[in-house]
């Protein structure tokens, strides 16, 4: 079994413009579909639970992260950072959505400011650039999101391990939408749909991606420590 | 001196639609802003010259080839193509612009089939990924090229060790319009912008990405063998 | 099921030092564990074979190929090469084998001159730099192979897509023993160990890396496309 | 001209056998040899000074910081960190040396664990990979230093955009010695000779790669934008 644990920020989504696309919020359209799956065990988390719901327990029983965050990033409190970003480094996969790109967590385990351009109110058309790869299976070339905030480029994050995805943007906007890479044991795919007010996380291809993201992300092995040994002469 | 030879196939180029806005052929075009250059010494080769213009002794002295080829790739005799790819496997550094992403030299350097999408007669948002980058010095973020051919992913290319710019068409297509490789002690560029009924090589700003990606892959050394030396025990 | 096909270039394995090691030729050896696996259909084939043993029939019923070539890279026929270097671009999975650096597919598909230092016995240390990697898996941090030719830097590689393992010699080099590449759809694993007087490929560790290495690179899909498609504006 | 600023803890360093080869402490002995260039301006910097020297004022006139770190790490107040990694992000030049994979700002900006095996007291092959990188200009294929501490992989990183120098212990370990990433618009080159009580700064060669280094993460541009514009349609 996978367990996954959906983390959203929740706050400012019981407006009506959220609801109507994201009934219960985001953690919920996202568990709709990943419940689905017979191999997946689910569970939501939001920044106010006690720790945001993620507690040491919590984080020691998950296998992947998926992470949705936009305007109370700075409210996650940095003992919570670090345990998530010690968990990646020991093997939990993570997956930052959308505006998560400013996720303290996310932007930890970048090294860089993952500041990019964003637009609310655009058309997306989203590309598949490695055809081959995992992530994509089941996806076809190209994904018309009618409705999509635009981010664009420059996104300064560190040289992907694997770019997978090429956002398009109707107002003349390129962006890298789907990234891989590795820290230490673990696996990060951030994927850039979902503006709040969208239903991104609705359409099918874009599940799918989520979907393919989770298995993929999923860590085979995870370490126990990380320190370095003293390795006397044989 | 930057030692520079312009190769073009040339070959259809006599085209009234081409000579009105790359009199001569595309070489001229290109040779016109190079030679401007108080550093650099311009020559420049077509398909119908002896061996294409590509002697050894022209490949000698030459430390960065720029190719534009379409229609006539298959022209190119194979000793031709050997001599170049040895010439950048030794160090000399390598432009393919636009169509000569089906170049003889430039596919058998990459080891995959270099394909695209295709459309001709749209227009181009040519974006800055890597501002920091040498190529990128002096380059706005975004270039509005109002007539260009539409180059669209997936591009079947090995991993690029950078990708500088990213292409946005107006028709919906995104492209890896830029990218840098590696092969031996030599750099290669492709740099997608250049249709050769379009105006792009006349350009401000593509000159002066062409340019600076000739001071990039400008080699430092060259090397003279490349065998397998056996290393016998100190 | 996996369909492997062992090529091995066998002309020379008759002499008795290969045959002490390696009873029936190098192709022999590695069928013997792969064919363990009950997953796994095995085919091997020689130089002297008809065709090299390698037809298109053969070619396209191969999902991983296994290659083992030292002193007679140069009789593999230019057709031959073709052929599997196409069947790589679409899918087929690639793992070249010690001196199979030379090899003309791998040398095709990598576009440098794949050369290196090299001195015949030594004994190896070979770590796992990515612990994490599926191909890491089951295998120790140090696998100790005390008689080895010794490979070493630089060698003229293009930059991995993963530098999984990393050789020691006890003559003082070192040498990238275990890179992965893509190219096109397909995926590359050259792996350094197999001198053919040498009991590497009876070493559980190293079986188990090439085993671990034919499950990775064994397509998910594979894909026809080589050409370049013409698209219409919608 | 070039600013150059060396930070070293120094305490500790008063000890003999520190002082025997590093006579006044490590940033001396590299002060020592990069102040013959006469196009650098040297500056050093300890943890006693106050603020670590490394205040705003002198961040801002330091085009490459050089950081040398061993036992007192945890000492650097976080905001000392987070001065030098904006500042990286931005555009400075960052080269951690030999024991700083632990300084805070490295970890940082890598967003891994930075551990390694290690062991005082052996003796170093250093290997150059990548001949043609500018870095290793004037650089021999194989640097002896007779004492240096073995540092052994895995060394918990990302994969690194570079990848210029490997280490040979006679131990039987190698690691990845010298290592090249981008974050933001600045370069970072960790390099890992250099323990306390070993001449191996006093090495030519060594304080050749050095001194390449400071050249090569010595940033074109700077930027200052750290943050997320709204772009209205055009």
């Amino acid at each position: 079994m996978i367990k996954v644990t959906i983390w959203n920020e929740y706050k400012g989504q019981e407006k009506e413009e959220v609801q109507r696309v994201n009934p219960g919020g985001i953690h919920k359209t996202i568990e709709g579909f990943l419940k689905r799956e017979p191999d997946m065990v689910i569970r939501t988390a939001i920044l106010d639970d006690e720790e945001c719901g993620l507690t040491q327990e919590v984080i020691d029983d998950t296998d992947v992260l998926i992470w949705w965050g936009h305007a109370y990033h700075k409210e996650v409190p940095d003992h919570i950072v670090d345990r998530v970003v010690k968990a990646v480094q020991k093997g939990m996969g993570f997956i930052p959505l959308h505006s998560s790109h400013l996720a303290k967590p996310f932007t930890r385990l970048m090294g860089t400011t993952c500041t990019l351009k964003w637009r609310d109110g655009d058309r997306e058309g989203l590309w598949t650039v490695l055809p081959f790869h995992p992530i994509a299976q089941g996806i076809p070339e190209k994904i018309v999101l009618p409705e999509e905030e635009m981010y664009g480029e420059p996104f300064d994050i560190p040289k992907p391990d694997e770019q997978i995805f090429l956002g398009w943007f109707s107002g003349g906007e390129v962006f890298r939408s789907g990234c891989l890479w590795n820290r230490g044991y673990g696996k990060i795919f951030y994927f850039q749909p979902g503006h709040e007010t969208n239903p991104s996380y609705s359409n099918e291809h874009i599940q799918r991606i989520i979907l393919n993201g989770v298995r993929y992300v999923c860590p085979q092995i995870r370490r126990e420590r990380i320190d370095c040994p003293h390795i006397p002469l044989d």
